[in-house]
């Protein structure tokens, strides 16, 4: 019983978070807006980027306990939350750390350049009147933001009740998580049509899909087996990935009755240890992922950097600068092998040919920077040295899932 | 623990298979013979087809404790058995009922016409020299005839080592069982190419497979429902029925030890008892197929009897037989019609025009017999009253897994 909500303590990865917006502004940042990084690839990171929490995305249909996980995992109610047996949530809330409850309604949480919701505006008006962000200060919420999404209904209801694009949201939605969980209820049967649905939704997502079979004490053990046989059986026929989806099996309530089914117990609890486990991982998860994804930019960038130096070096110092310009855009692809020759960069570090072309239209080469070595020696730096050291502060991952999570009975041909 | 040989021992399905025997021989093989419906049909039911016991197929990788399962059941050996954890059973065995133990050898048992094996004499001798009839007097192989076959084994080393084709001797029992029980084995895992052999083999005869996830005790909670729910992912992809394929879990042997998991104790004894019950219901489904067969076979002879004796009414006493029994050939299909509205005969009950042609090829009409109604009446009396009174003998069936067996998310559009 009770919530898990204390278990999220740990704050290991806000520190490697705070360290790698340091070294990102410190050692990175520098030689991207001196060497015009934005015109040819995108806009600086900001600390809010960096600093994004891992979003976790609820789907299911409705009553199969979605707002209830969520009351679980923080241990108490969200601003503005509805728990009932009718379809009750009717919009989409993103539930998001704050220093106290609070409630933003969807057209000011569109515009607001602290939230990463500005994308949204593209749904349009209907649909922003069914989105809010419900604030609180949670350390389960320090970690990651949960979206709780309407229950889904079956194909007709869902595109004329709700007025808004429901298949499209959830794609954007699922886009931007880092894990999405499918609900499903025990107890609960005929459920085709909007089974398909969810599924076919998240198509090329599925490596971020675990599914929970939710409310299985409300069931005795040999129904529980038929429902998740028949559960897996289905699965199996519409996910396209070799891979076995994870399904956990729980019963995720703080108001647990005393008449529920005991058989199963050990075994309920076992996965939702796990289910727990994997959500407590997720920092983990992204804090790599955000680690790999700033070591592909600051190659880059130093890559970028020698591009531009090199372009600069080889304009005249007086006459002839448009001339020997064109001259360098026509003979692009020989510049490159040049410049990885002279520096020993590797090709694959390159950008496309055509594409920096039409990037470098705008520019007076003759106003680039030269190389200047105290930038380059930054990134190096932070290449070769800060960045490695970050991850040796990652303390030492779970691991354990990978073996059972694999199917004995795939195709190994 | 112990074996399930004692529970077997109820005999009200023999006692209606001895009706059905007499009502058969009494009241519809006479109109078969006198009516010459072999010529057109199929020769009459012997007794030994009436009593042909239901056939069990067991199929799976080798060491899933197929031989172990039957040991299980007969709480005993057969004759000849060989259990242990290398390849062991080496051939095709039929175990059967007998008054004492008794090997019979694959050539004999093919030519023994009281044995239903002579379809095998096809196969040739290499396959004979691999197959074996085992006696032995047990309750349960009073209700069923269960086929033990050698282990399955991966494609190449299946075709090599065997000298037979494994996959056509498999597809012959199949069509012939009653239940076909495919093996898995919770403990063991890449099992990928032999899975789908085994699977592709039974192609047609998906609603009489049963899948039974032995060794369950040997994995805890967790690890078997792993198993479980990718054995079921894995089948939901091959299997094409939209049905849900029965899975049970169990662990079926004698010598159980000491040191299994315990945590889905009261699960797998409720599946292990639905699995039997599956096997003591074969003996009631068998009859009722019989009975159905039967029904259809007598109402094919009534009408058949009815044609041939209007054929024989329509000859001329004296002159010009040859050319009225052409003409009567000719016209059949208009003669049909005349004998369905003479004698209230649905269309649908008349067997193919063009077929029964050639089948009149060889017969001198006059030849035939006329109508006797007292022979009919017997007939009627079968359709109307034996038959109808022997299903009332029927004690009220176990048709509880019926719901449990829906799959609440399959296709229901
Ligand atoms: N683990 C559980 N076991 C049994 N009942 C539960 C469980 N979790 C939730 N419920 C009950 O199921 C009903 C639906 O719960 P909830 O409102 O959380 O579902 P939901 O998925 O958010 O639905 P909607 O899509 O309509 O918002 C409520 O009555 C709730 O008390
Ligand atoms: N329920 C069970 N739990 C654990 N071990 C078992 C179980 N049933 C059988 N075994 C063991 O597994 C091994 C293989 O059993 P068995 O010979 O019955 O398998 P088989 O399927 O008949 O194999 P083959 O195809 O080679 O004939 C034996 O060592 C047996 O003791
Ligand atoms: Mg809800
Ligand atoms: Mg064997």
């Amino acid at each position: 019983q009770g919530g898990s909500s204390s278990s999220f303590r740990d704050d290991t990865y806000a520190s490697i978070i705070e360290g790698l917006k340091k070294i990102y502004s410190n050692k990175i940042k520098p030689i991207e807006t001196t060497y015009n990084f934005e015109g040819f690839h995108s806009p600086p990171l900001t600390d809010s980027d960096i600093e994004a929490k891992p979003i976790v995305l609820l789907i299911g249909q409705y009553s199969t306990g979605k707002t209830t996980f969520i009351k679980y995992l923080l241990d108490r109610e969200y601003p503005g939350s509805h728990v009932g047996v009718e379809p009750t949530t009717d919009r989409f809330v993103a539930v998001m750390n704050g220093v106290e409850d609070r409630v933003i309604p969807g057209n000011a949480a569109a515009v607001d350049a602290q939230l990463p919701f500005r994308g949204l505006n593209k749904f349009g008006q209907t649909f922003l009147s069914r989105f809010q962000v419900s604030q609180l200060s949670s350390h389960v919420l320090e970690k990651m933001t949960i979206i709780d999404t309407p229950g889904i209904l079956s194909g007709d209801k869902q595109r004329l009740d709700r007025g808004y694009d429901f298949t499209a949201i959830i794609e954007w939605f699922a886009e931007r998580a880092d894990l999405i969980l499918l609900l499903f209820d025990s107890h609960k049967l005929d459920i085709s049509n909007e089974f398909r649905m969810a599924i076919h939704s998240l198509r090329g997502q599925e490596e971020k899909v675990r599914v929970l079979l939710n409310k299985t004490d409300m069931v005795d053990g040999q129904q529980l087996m038929r429902v998740y046989g028949a559960l897996m059986w289905s699965l199996g026929r519409v996910v396209q990935t070799p891979e076995v989806m994870r399904v956990f099996l729980g019963s995720f309530w703080l108001e647990k009755p005393l008449n529920v089914f005991e058989d199963c117990r050990t075994l309920i609890e076992s996965e939702q240890k796990d289910l727990l486990d994997s959500l407590r991982e997720l920092p983990r998860n992204a804090t790599v992922r955000k680690i790999n994804e700033i070591v592909k930019r600051a190659r880059l960038a130093k890559v970028h950097a020698y591009i531009i130096g090199h372009l600069k070096k080889e304009m005249p110092a007086m006459f002839g600068k448009q001339s020997k310009q064109n001259e360098l855009i026509n003979g692009l692809d020989k510049e490159f092998i040049k410049i990885q020759q002279r520096h020993q960069l590797a090709p694959g570090d390159f950008p496309n040919v055509e594409k920096f072309k039409r990037g470098l239209g705008i520019y007076k080469f003759d106003k680039f920077h030269s190389l200047k070595p105290q930038i380059l020696e930054k990134v190096e730096d932070a290449l070769s040295a800060d960045l490695p050291k970050l991850i040796t502060k990652f303390p030492p991952g779970n691991r354990m899932l990978s073996h059972a999570e694999r199917n004995p009975f795939g195709n190994s041909e």
